[in-house]
């Protein structure tokens, strides 16, 4: 059997975001049959708590449901994790830490997109989470880099996050969700944004149409690529 | 932390086969949030020999690595097994008594679907690989079942082979493929059948049309409803 790395995913935050980056990954491989693909050992525990409410709202801890999968892909002896949720990344590099298990992060591959689209000196928009925002997570990653981040203001990020659960909820509203997103790229390039970066593997699934008023990276597309570059050796 | 049901899927016999079984198991569950959704641990690994060309060809023996998959599912916890790939259900059912974890078959909840949409006494086509049919495990089912199988004619057979392999490479071949598999189930309409039942999980991947050509039962959608049903307590 190979000595290929093992990719590890850990999902389920949300499931049809981890399906979404699944399908991704296969995508950008550059393969013409099974046996060129990354071999995949993945867990996805959706029952993990609220990831907002876990950071602002005194919500119940997520770290043990991390530590747990991580531990879980670790002892199935993935190489290293990756993560197709973006709020989980506020404690994710701590706990891996604390595990023992490398991490590929999303944080830091999508800020690494968004330098090489926007170049130095760029104005970058962040849509996510309440929790992502308010963790700074992204606007430290992009300053950190040179980049002037911007996010959504307070109506348009509650809008968001209506959207965002949208999305989880599944069915007629991803339309909505669709719209609320492309309004918010507006009122970001109205206030002199060159780019917007996706820090939500929700939204990612509601992206049709942004390209045509902003340049986007998005999160999980960044990690897809990053994670095939890093199974081939090219990072 | 919850006792629901750990799904395990054994996938990567194709990835995007296996990545497009996610994306229906979660869309044919019936949630409203992420934590409504099962929990999933899944072990992919495209490097397994390809299934044809073990069973008919004299090639290397994929039982190894169904083992090796089938074990870190269980190690992982996996209250039963899923695979959405029929050619390996050729050997997975002896594998996983072997090994001692619970497979939910997905010829038998294919099977199952076939008759409840055909109704007893049916003609139904099947569509899959080489060893798929070879082995006669669908022909098999449906017989047990008071249905009767027909297969494609050997050159309608060897075009479809084409089209699975034609979407394991990915990119701008599924057009094609798509139509190979349209005139695959017009050849079984005139010989009669009045339902197809895909038995390939990559063919899944190119049936838009086909409806308007003769009724279908996806195996692999069949596979993620009955996934979700044992989930929750139905089946």
């Amino acid at each position: 059997m190979t000595e290929a790395p093992l990719v590890g995913i850990l999902g389920g935050m949300g499931p049809a975001a981890t399906a979404a980056f699944y399908v991704r990954l296969v995508e950008v491989t550059p393969a013409s049959r099974d046996q060129d693909h990354p071999k995949v050992v993945m867990w996805a525990d959706p029952s993990v708590p609220d990831r907002t409410a876990a950071l602002l709202h005194g919500g119940e801890s997520i770290v043990p449901w991390l530590e747990r999968g991580l531990l879980r892909l670790s002892d199935a002896g993935a190489t290293f994790v990756v993560s197709p949720c973006n709020t989980a990344h506020v404690w994710l590099p701590d706990v891996a830490r604390d595990v023992g298990v490398e991490l590929l992060s999303i944080v830091d591959t999508a800020v690494d997109a968004a330098l090489e689209e926007v170049g130095s000196g760029g104005t970058v928009g962040v849509l996510g989470t309440h929790a992502t925002i308010a963790s700074a997570i992204y606007q430290d990653g992009l300053a950190a880099r040179g980049l002037t981040p911007v996010v959504p203001d307070a109506d348009h990020q509650a809008g968001l996050v209506r959207a965002i659960y949208a999305v989880k909820a599944g069915g007629d509203q991803l339309g909505e969700a669709g719209a609320i997103v492309r309004e918010v790229c507006r009122s970001l390039v109205a206030r002199g944004v060159g780019l917007v970066l996706n820090a939500c593997t929700e939204i990612s699934l509601v992206l049709d149409g942004v390209e045509q008023i902003v340049p986007v990276v998005d999160s999980s597309d960044a990690l897809a690529r990053a994670t095939v570059d890093r199974v081939q050796g090219r990072a």
